[in-house]
């Protein structure tokens, strides 16, 4: 280990999680004595700026990783099941984002305001950063849940399109020029105008993989198998900040005074809820901060003692480069 | 009367509901022997063309209903609440669009699908045509409460512009040719990239209008006051077709494979579910077409025999026109 700062390897350096992991890094001034950006071969010897040096992309291997201390991965989930063990026996504590090892039950699945004791000692080395949509969720509903323990979840989602990655991004952008208008051929291509549900499908269940990230890694970083969560997960025309709207239900009523006093004291979230006068968090408000915007906390109407609210969180910050970093904070930084 | 075909007055003729409700007119051969497009007095004196015609636009008046036989009214409810008795007390049948007189006893509430019936002698000669997300939701619910007791519903919505009128749908297209990014201001009033929710707020509550609409109405129509829901409801940048995520329960347990069996033979239906191979709806299927959607049937893996669903429809068609027109099709054209 370097003595005045870190060796950070990130995989997937390219890439907009990637990029996202070099600004919340250069942002937080988290030390960085030494950066290794690996990207895909087409991409090799392209030069990455990051604290007023240029830094070449080199490709993924077992020499890129040593000496290593930190080693950020958002490449996927093919490299990451091939590369965090690698990188983790060269003595780096990794930190993936993508969904390999979420399920692993040796693997910590981490949000740092919730659960960043269970990380601490990570058998493989490795601690895995949820899925952005549970981020958001789980950070607002964590306060919730140690006051009144959460039982049930209904969710929807509304999901940006930077979740999809740049070429989506770009993609969105070109279709966006054209018509609003409905037209021939496969809708369920075109975002313009339009809501997508294409996330891959377990066809046993009818749910998507999304959805399914929703109960699973919820349950897993509650630290409670026994919550119940019923999800729809949807693509909107939105470029970045994922909202849900949440219903939920717990072991003893809770109102939404109580809620919205539990969420103003809870850390990584803001209340922005006076939604008589218009005031309430939109994905615009969202994109660039670090903070969960919670909004519209009401006593569900539908169901006595049950919440609903509204949750707003940038997908590319919290929901992924701003939680990996503070993984790495939380346990390189302090002692 | 007259003998051969039918005098009717449409109460808001210019706007994009009024609009939709002549072309629903015409495209179903509705007999119209004389029509009087009512509007607003700036638009007094201008030609509507209707079957192969120019008709002039009148202010509203009492003379401007005598001897009319249909009055559609999609004027706001100041307008209906002012002018649909005295539409009626000339004789006519009133559907109103609006909603001035939904919740009102003595005027049933109708969807042709679910309760023709209780329409068919009006007290007051009005009858009122429900909110859009209300209609496509219990058209695709009707047969199932009627198998299995609807006890409970959470819907989210993703509601099109076009809901909002002619003038937001031009301010959205004007939004939408500048940039998607995140801007300085009120982001409240940006919906191109964002997400909103901008109607009318019950203070009490906490609950936009919108969504007691979903509330009340459901109930009315389905004529179980005893029905539960929990709303959301929220604003997309989709021009036409609003979508809904569902959550049901029932008062005795049931299955995806039966709802579905129930809704593909449902009136009003139409069942778009093959979601493993990737075939679910969108607003840009639904946009322009006469049925109600129904996709992503599934059994809700958070809460054991209750369902999932998403159901999406043509808010200015279903949503509006052509449930209007169905219902004096109902009452007027059969014996």
């Amino acid at each position: 280990m370097t003595t005045n700062g870190k060796k950070v390897a990130v995989v997937g350096a390219t890439g907009l999680v990637g990029q996202e992991m070099l600004r919340v890094l250069a942002q937080r001034k988290f030390p960085v004595s030494e950066l290794i950006p690996i990207a895909s071969e087409r991409s090799v010897g392209k030069k990455i700026p990051f604290n007023d040096r240029d830094w070449s992309v080199v490709a993924v291997s077992k020499d890129a990783f040593k000496d290593v201390d930190l080693a950020l991965f958002s490449a996927g989930a093919a490299t990451s099941k091939e590369w965090c063990p690698v990188a983790a026996e060269q003595g780096a504590l990794v930190v993936d984002n993508s969904s390999a090892w979420r399920m692993d039950p040796e693997v910590p699945l981490c949000v740092p305001e919730v659960n960043l004791n269970t990380a601490r000692k990570p058998p493989r080395g490795i601690i895995a950063n949820p899925n952005c949509s549970t981020i958001q969720m789980v950070v607002a509903l964590k306060p919730i849940h140690d006051a009144a323990k959460i039982r049930r979840i209904v969710v929807a989602t509304y999901q940006a399109i930077s979740g999809a990655g740049a070429r989506a991004v770009e993609d969105f952008r070109k279709q966006n020029l054209g018509s609003h208008e409905a037209r021939s051929g496969k809708n369920t291509s075109v975002l313009a105008g339009n809501l997508l549900m294409s996330w891959k499908v377990d066809a046993a269940s009818g749910y998507q993989e999304e959805e399914l990230k929703l109960v699973n890694e919820t349950r897993k970083i509650l630290g409670d198998a026994t919550i119940a969560v019923s999800p729809t997960t949807v693509r909107v025309p939105v470029i970045t900040a994922h909202s849900e709207a949440v219903t939920i239900e717990c072991a003893r009523p809770i109102d939404a005074k109580e809620a919205r006093s539990l969420l103003e004291r809870a850390p990584g979230v803001r209340v922005i809820d006076d939604f008589a006068n218009g005031v309430y968090p939109t994905p615009l408000d969202a994109a660039g901060i670090d903070d969960v915007l919670v909004g519209r906390i009401r006593n569900d109407i539908g169901h006595p003692g049950g919440l609903q609210m509204w949750i707003v969180g940038d997908n590319l910050r919290k929901g992924a480069a701003l939680n990996a970093v503070q993984i790495a904070e939380g346990l390189l930084l302090t002692s």
